[in-house]
């Protein structure tokens, strides 16, 4: 996959006869080569058409804002759809939020340095300074935004403010703070968490405990994008772990940093590659497996 | 394992120095050689000590019955010890009840027909007759228990003096009926039920459904032992499998199915092995990973 | 989804510019329309073009037979393609030979009575007469085609005549001949094969005690296409377990069935489905993971 | 698990009665509480009896020196024993050896740093310059010890002498030069390597590409011993990943960095905790699963 050239293409509409005929003929006429293609209808009759294509730009006759109004127009409009065009070239502009804990962050920064996360790291802003040596170490902004009980709507403030150049996506890394409805609204679909608990079971806090006390036999974590409702976001990627009675509490919390920090990596790529859709407060990730 | 020859030892008790030493010198001084051996403590100061012994008998030096009453004397009684011995050959007796959906029934008499399920299947119990010709042909005695709002108490009756003939285990495979709290303490900790979710999520009725809803992104079951509080006994085993927005609610009820069979298969095995012990309303299960 | 209703289509051929656009407007204007597609290039330059999808047949405007015809000559040969149309109620017609092992051969008959499983069991021939009363008590028909050392070729002669009423697929479900290279030619890539280990890793005979002897952590195994090759035909699918120092061979042997037989089935399944393409030796499977 | 009071006895020897009992009568008269044993016999008649037990040591009537003086001469050489005493803080002193790729070096470095991983890092060597910095960064002791064609012997040389202050464990974390038998034999089964396939398959160079070829559906990594076989030492954990067509062999490449970190932390962790015997060329795992 060449960044340079490849463009992704999101569509989401009440399905119709004649939708990828429509689509793949004006982006044929407009010299742009489909490479990929996954497409899924909710139900045969009168369901969701949800749709990912991957296109290559090198033989594009016009512009890609020409091309993106004339797909406006032309092809949005007539079937109502919900779409987005992207460029792998463009990456994500990306804030992390981080309280103490540190796994997670630290394997984005390193996946993210490494070359295996398409996205733009900004940010990375905390209510503790425990991280900052770590993530300037990487060459990344790192930002203290203390948080009390008193100044919660100021310190949201200033993190808006910090995000206010063009943030693609915030993702919340173990941050401990609970996000006002106020602040989510400015980024719908576009903030990540990850909650440490196979949800929905365990929702809430002290998940490991609590697992361990219902004597699960596997343990588990959940990305999933926040919304106002706490813990009952859309679900975007989870994983589990066998465990058994001879691991205490300490250890199911170590082995689900290792879950959490994979789960999330997982969420926060397929999101950075727009791979993911949402139908019905539910994702729809066309994942490479 | 020769079950011929295979005995088993399991005990719980406040965890104090030389238990082992004590235990391994009894069985030593008896002729039983001890040819597995699974200790764990919660706790180093304090705990619980918890284990699981496999010895051999052919060069016991006393019958079963001295060697069994002498241990409980001279050993159980001055730890205060919960123990049992078992022996490999005498299989558990066990009475499979179930309702229409045959799959996990089904599993159980495979493996059971193939040597692969160390029981004695001794009845198969249904509200319905769907299952019948199934049964029989794998050489299984099959009791039509019809049960109605109205007669619920006397088919709960007729079942217990079914089961009245040394019954070990009872086996849920998919029972749809809730048992009594009297039916429930006739066989403490003998009756393992399969539950279609990955517990704790989605307690109570229809799941799947529910686990489509939430669109989860691993569906998963679990064999549990039935207490008087309905999906909340000790876990015995889990498992789960990756879905994705492909799969409509039936497709999760089918493979749900798969993991379900499976999923109570390991733990009737665990139980007919003498692998399972309780602490805390949770397992200690000593499995052979 | 409605096996009535439901047409696939599958096309692999060198890819160009259009090949998506002159596809679906074919078949928008034949009244097909598109409920699933998943399209895969194998380089974005001078690579294959992969895809499958699946189109309703309520409105087609055409009978089926003039609609492969005209696809044919109006798409097919300007791209040179190859490519099938399926139609979902036509199950392929299947034939499973096995030998005395029948735990892949009972998985199969048990999907198959259940209808998770779109064939049609057409014979079920064995080498040995221990299947024949399972074969029959789930009502299909099973042949005792003997083979001895001498008589190899006629036996294979013997096959082939049951199977010329248009066997669309020859299922291995643990056979343990040979087949000859003549007998493979003519079902080419329609043989589906079980091997009992995880390949390329101990190829050949006894892989389970090869794999107890170099101490593997984990156990598996592999449906493949048959070719001339013996266990070097493209690979369908795999699956492992883990396994450790308690697991005896016998032990190994019995996990491995478990193995064997859902990955029999989920291959047999994908190829009934017409999901698998096949690319340069390799399987191309577009799974509904 | 407090690793200031926690030791740990490791036994093989022929299996014969009374083993456990004479063990843990000498733990107990010496005031070593046993708080957890795991034991195995490879065969119930004649076989190999293994053993793992952890014990406190608060209450030793003896110091420690004497304790194992003891054990050795009225337990271990009457019963032929291969056996060791080690305590958990006493970490192994250990040293990697790496050259350009670090993602196996630094998995191991992050779980160290932050008490994951019970090591003590004393030296990590390379032949390459590539990775000092993010050694220094984690406050290890970096080596550059070039390897040319000509050199190979002089290079090891000098290895060996940076090792020879007391250690315990060399751990090759993607170090692409093959040890000599000379070096190897310094370090009997104290060598342990993470190989980038799962072995047996793909033996030798190149395995992702070799992978994909075959077009393989899963792919894996695998932790062993270091003998003088290449790639033929005893296997100490392995694991896999789903792929499928659409996985190029960079891909595959960038999966297999996170089995292979994973595979080697786990590997590297239980060596650490003396969970690991030999036994005929396999290795028995005392896992905490």
């Amino acid at each position: 996959m060449n960044p340079e050239t490849t463009a992704r293409l999101l569509i989401s509409c009440d399905d119709k006869a004649g939708i990828v005929a429509t689509v793949s003929n004006f982006l044929y006429h407009h010299g742009a080569n489909i490479t990929a293609l996954d497409q899924h209808s909710s139900d045969p009759e009168d369901g969701t058409f949800l749709m990912r294509l991957e296109f290559q730009t090198p033989h594009l006759k016009t512009s890609r804002s020409i091309l993106e109004q004339s797909f406006a127009e032309t092809v949005a409009r007539p079937y109502n759809m919900d779409w987005r065009i992207s460029y792998a070239a463009e990456r994500k502009r990306t804030a992390i939020l981080v309280s103490r804990q540190d796994h997670a962050l630290l394997e984005l920064l390193w996946r993210w340095s490494r070359g295996q996360l398409p996205i733009d790291v900004t940010h990375v802003i905390s209510n503790h300074q425990d991280t900052r040596a770590a993530v300037e170490s990487f060459g990344a902004s790192f930002h203290h935004v203390p948080v009390t009980p008193d100044n919660k709507a100021s310190a949201e403030q200033e993190i808006l403010e910090l995000l206010s150049d063009n943030t693609d996506l915030v993702v919340l890394a173990r941050y401990m703070q609970i996000l006002s409805a106020n602040f989510v609204s400015h980024y719908p679909h576009k903030i990540i968490n990850i909650h440490h608990s196979f949800l929905p079971a365990f929702i809430g806090a002290d998940p490991y405990r609590r697992a361990a006390e219902r004597g699960v036999k596997l343990i588990g974590a959940t990305a999933h994008y926040v919304t106002e409702d706490l813990d009952e976001g859309p679900i975007i990627e989870q994983d589990v772990k066998r465990v058994s009675h001879r691991h205490e509490v300490d250890e199911l919390k170590e082995f689900g940093r290792d879950i959490e920090r994979n789960v999330l990596a997982r969420a926060v790529r397929w999101h950075a590659e727009d791979r993911i859709l949402l139908h019905q407060n539910r994702t729809v990730v066309f994942a490479e497996w």
